[in-house]
């Protein structure tokens, strides 16, 4: 690693977490320089879904580059721009009802929220967004504003103004109810709460600590945005695209109305390029033309992938089905590793392919990721104190596959809890002797 | 374009200009959809130095990804990533006695220069920067406030604070010394303008209509910069690369230090792909680990292309020459159009391979863009009213084709002289005779 | 009014509820310029707890008057300021063992809570503040990003920053502790609230409604602030001076630690005349001479009214004696008017003799001092939709004028209920039928 | 001044400047408790025009104390306030032909400040300002933020915004046309600086160093802010009043257009009172009622004593004529001294009753007023570094003790030369000889 640390920022992170150089990947499987092999639970943070390097895609991709494929066209028409704007109304607007334009904001997911947002503001003429507690939406001063993470955010160095965080769902006891809170923040004239533009929300909070919002909760929440006036902007980047299971992470939510805006990226070009698109409802179709601009906004590699994978994973509900089955035997797995060690975890908890489990204290987290990288499982940590074992396996990983992975990581746990379980257990003994003595 | 209008944004810009499908690039040639061929003299808005699909480039490409190669990587070390670095250093870096880390901000000039201004902010403790008139360094909310143009500002739809605006070199006759003017902003106590962590430039405003900075005006920036102890960000997005002869635009300026901070991005691939970087002297590395993320900031494609097209063209100095001898081409045919076009053209300008003329009305300017497509030409305009046609040919055109595009350019201009130059002429003769008169 | 229509802007307010020209004032009854006299229970919202003209006090002014004692000084030293302090220290600081600073910064309470706003954050080299829902600070730029009234916050015309409403004591149902939610905002590292420089509050939301934090909550509040190294500062610029009983209307409730900031103003001079100070910590005094200045911050003549007023009222304990025995007398009259009429008044509240009554309907309160009006009582409104009637009579107002005060009250409300109350009944009995029959 | 040390804030300033405890004043003479005497010309900062304890008026406002009369009224209607609002009309605006609404801010210079510029910006819908270099305009945030003196700024603790600073009157060599710069900031489309929805203006800067603004300078930026749609906002708080000679500092420049806003205070009681209001065109009467307040925009006693001294001195000329004759004298003063002592000082400025010397260098300054207080003479420096000694001697200061005061000032110059003089010369002579050798 010396040549990273001689020439790379400090800022440099998961390769600190996982210190090898990787060289090849294929679906769930990566090989590092030593030739060692690692199942991959993290899967690029969800930029992966389909594992490294589907061959379906590469074999588009290869061809489009051999046949010399316009590769960066601006916002110029091209021929595989135009395939995947009719492959994406036909597999994905069309099929599910939504009424969206695209918009090509760039190729990352900040490039989206940001476009997100300013459309919001320029739609309503308000500038206040409400996003949510531990809230992640990117790293551009825009998307910083309502991303909730007390180390990224003093990475401005300015304040960060014009957002408003509210409590997300589950942030307190069952008996407040943070949307009631919400509403009255709104309808009280005296809230010092200004008239937002939008609220922006992440169905499940990924980086957050992969917090779950109820269905309910967000009808809810839509209700209420749709009663004030209010933009609902869901940032469907890390959760979209499968990750839960249906294609968008709402849409099995039964909202009363779509989204206003959405914004995808990470897994939406299906072979980690570089992409991201913004889904408006066309009464907020408000920019003049180059309002917004940028450089990759027409990544015609990412749009041959894209479009390929569409036509692979979602013309029927196979993945969808794959996802479910999947997604089970990764919730009785994980429940089972909470109750076996009541003493190293809080609680289990995810949808669809994202899922995790909540450590008793943060050390553990990063102790069990260090762990499961020994024993040759790439697995991160997540929440507001890296308290979080997070799993995010490819979709398309296959079953046995998935069964190693998770053998893995129980052998990590059990690692760990041969050096801490004796403290952690005699901690909690220690306690429940107070609360049974007081 | 029926696909576009109907499923894109109305924010679409360039198709708008040049309304073909295009199909296939190579060089500096495009094709579209009826097989009719453009010559490119806009080269992704600086992003194809090189061309479209340069071969050299293009083997390595396909190489890399038959090979399985990790395509997304996040932050992680890879074998791509890796030698990306050493090549980067040994080529770029080392030659030139710049001592530079490498930050990877994401895969586009925003993120590097959002980043970059965080980095500043948080070194110095300091949250105003200093930016220039008719600047343009990207859309997210960072970078827009320290962008000019006054149509992208208002897609903000919330005040840009934090960054105060400065003359840009010639924004004034030349008695006006704008360095002194900045300079007496920063020294007066009671200027109003509060002690900036950073002055952003370019060393070409590109987008901002061909404005070029002197050597002595850097110079005398970058002194004016260690003076008060305030950060020189060079913005070399653009017109780095190779666009102005050498590697980076301001290397042969003569510069007493080198800049804090620089931003490359566009051509830095090579291959169209998106990638950027950011480089910074040690002394401000001061990001903690994960600080500043993002979900594509390894993009390994763009690294394996990187550095074959540091090995391709910078081990020596024939493209330097290269665009030399080109850019003096492009330098005597404007200047002779201008001279044969008085009323039309205000004047010619640039540096390197990124020239323009300036035309008497915006208007002007826009039909000549729109003539040259019509006769096979692709070239943008630029300026805060869209007055300048600039020209930004691939740096390895064949001198043929450079040759050819500039016979087009011609043909395109007088096609739009003998619609408007009647009119332009009276005009023209009319204030001439009341300047005599007067 | 005709003179007032024509000449003075329509920002103009209380002169269009109380629509009379008035001329004389001297304890609690006002005159206007047909003679009528007016029970006055507004008491300049605060600014004469002592009543208008209140003799001790005239007499002394009237001898500074007269002796050319200096009647504007700016913050040079006079005879006037250094007995204001000496006076201050004698009677209200050392009594209560406060070690506090004073800091004039300027003659109103805006100016105090912008001074205390600068201070916190110059002493933290924090950002952000916290205050409350339904609080009110004042008007400037400073003070109304931490005042909660909607539409006095779209005055500023600018996005309101640098502050994060939390809900003031009492916003939700009982189950809901709303300092255990601050606590969260403070404590989660994802919360989105950046740790700020200080919490303001007022212990009694007097423009915000007559909102009254229990001592527990105020006690709960200092400690939460002291555990995260956070300043609390106290806006008893309308319920301090007595008009909870004793001097401040914290000094009963026990806090651990005294206020870090404390603001005064409105009756502070004891004669209505313009004049605040803010106390300080000596921890927090870290202005440098000048850092904050005013040409209003020597203003003899305020100085030499409020060491009067100390001395007469604030020596012995008989006017916060007199308080509470009158309090006891408005309570009482309250709850059995709020008894009486159920369908137009939710609830009777408030602490010492700031007192009111919540209508059923925000009309319903502008009626009610309408009506108060005509039979010859000042009374306002107050709350975020105007819905609560506000009693502020001077502190020292006789027993009899308190009685016939508050019998001219129930008058009114008997007006309106002659008016409104068939329609009210019946609206409430509708109510209480569907509940029934639900 | 031990009582001031151990109690007051160490943002204490002129006290330590004047190190005494004042006690009387009468005219343009101070007493201490030592009985000493000062001839005063600083005059309260501007706020003491009539001088201390103007006869007329002190006897108006005792019979109006003395009858009990309203002294605090907020924005109810008074006596005093429509006698004040009345004579307002009749003796300043209707002889200039001004109409003008008036609005009653708050008692002090900042509250009228924030008041315009909250109308401004709701009145236009726009959030920028343009305020000048070393402008003085409050300590509130929304005054600090157009304030140009860098200490006092960062007392702000937060990034100030939404105003943006351009070069004043004077600020560059004399082929700069500063205005020039301002209309190019405001006409080109990629300058960076957003349509702003005022200018904001000193006549004559005073505390920024008696800067003078020509009347051809304030001409052209009022026809530039016509032009643009911009409103023009005239701080005449420490100018207006008579300072320069008539009652405003603008009226004789023969402006094409009346200021859309014009803020006074200051010396506008006449007394020393605390005391403001907001001139503005009736067509940006936007605010609702109340949507600006504040507990002490009706203080009687300075509606008193302001329309006593409207009566007393603006109904004829003889006022402005004498500050005529009395400016001459301290000009021919002034320039005398700065002939004698070329090495002390650099130039005399000023215009009306507001001169200044500024010194070679700032500590000069400073030991002049030192020196001056010595000697009995109250004098004041400003300006960016405190360079400039400043001369404010009370409008009705008699013939005699002008001179008396100018005697003084040459006395303090001398007593610093004999200190400075040898120092100053030879440096001064070593700077010549280099020159002529250079």
């Amino acid at each position: 690693m010396n040549t990273f640390q001689r020439l790379e920022s400090e800022v440099r992170s998961y390769c600190r977490a996982w210190p090898t150089v990787f060289t090849k990947g294929s679906g769930a499987t990566l090989v590092d320089e030593q030739g060692a092999e690692y199942l991959d639970f993290f899967a690029g943070a969800g930029a992966l879904n389909y594992g490294h390097n589907p061959l379906p895609l590469r074999e588009k991709l290869l061809d489009y580059i051999t046949s010399e494929g316009v590769t960066h066209s601006l916002d110029t028409a091209t021929t595989a721009k135009e395939e995947f704007l009719l492959t994406f109304e036909e597999v994905v607007l069309a099929p599910r009802g939504l009424d969206y334009k695209v918009m090509f904001p760039g190729p990352t997911g900040t490039n989206a929220v940001e476009s997100a947002l300013k459309l919001a503001r320029k739609a309503t003429g308000r500038e206040s967004v409400i996003s949510f507690t531990n809230a992640f939406h990117g790293m551009t001063l825009g998307s910083l504003a309502v991303t909730g993470n007390s180390m990224k955010r003093a990475g401005a160095g300015v304040p960060l103004t014009n957002a408003v965080t509210m409590p997300y769902a589950g942030s307190f006891d069952d008996d407040v109810d943070t949307l009631e809170q919400l509403d009255y923040f709104l309808t009280d004239a005296g809230s010092g709460v200004d008239q937002p533009a939008a609220v922006v929300v992440e169905t499940i909070q990924a980086e957050g600590g992969v917090n779950v919002a109820s269905a309910m909760w967000m009808r809810r929440l839509g209700e209420l945005c749709h009663r004030h006036g209010i933009l609902l902007i869901v940032d469907d980047i890390q959760v979209g695209c499968g990750r839960t299971g249906p294609f968008f992470s709402f849409e099995e939510m039964d909202l009363d109305h779509q989204p206003d805006i959405v914004c995808l990226s990470k897994s939406l070009s299906g072979y980690g390029l570089p992409f991201a698109v913004v889904l408006l409802d066309p009464r907020f179709d408000v920019f003049k033309p180059g309002e917004h601009n940028g450089t990759f906004r027409g990544f015609n590699l990412a749009f041959v992938t894209a479009a390929a994978a569409l036509r692979r994973w979602w013309t029927n509900d196979s993945l969808t089905k794959d996802v479910a089955r999947r997604a089970d035997t990764v919730t009785a797995r994980l429940t089972a590793l909470v109750e076996d060690h009541p003493a190293m975890f809080e609680e289990a908890r995810g949808r669809g392919l994202i899922q995790g489990v909540e450590c008793s204290e943060p050390e553990l987290a990063s102790a069990i990721s260090a762990a499961a990288f020994e024993v040759g499982l790439i697995v991160e940590t997540a929440g507001p104190r890296d308290e979080v074992v997070k799993l995010l396996p490819p979709l398309t990983i296959r079953d046995d596959q998935l069964e190693q992975g998770l053998d893995l990581l129980n052998e990590a746990v059990e690692r760990v809890f041969d050096t801490e379980g004796d403290r952690l257990l005699s901690t909690s003994e220690t306690a429940s002797e107070a609360v049974a003595a007081g």
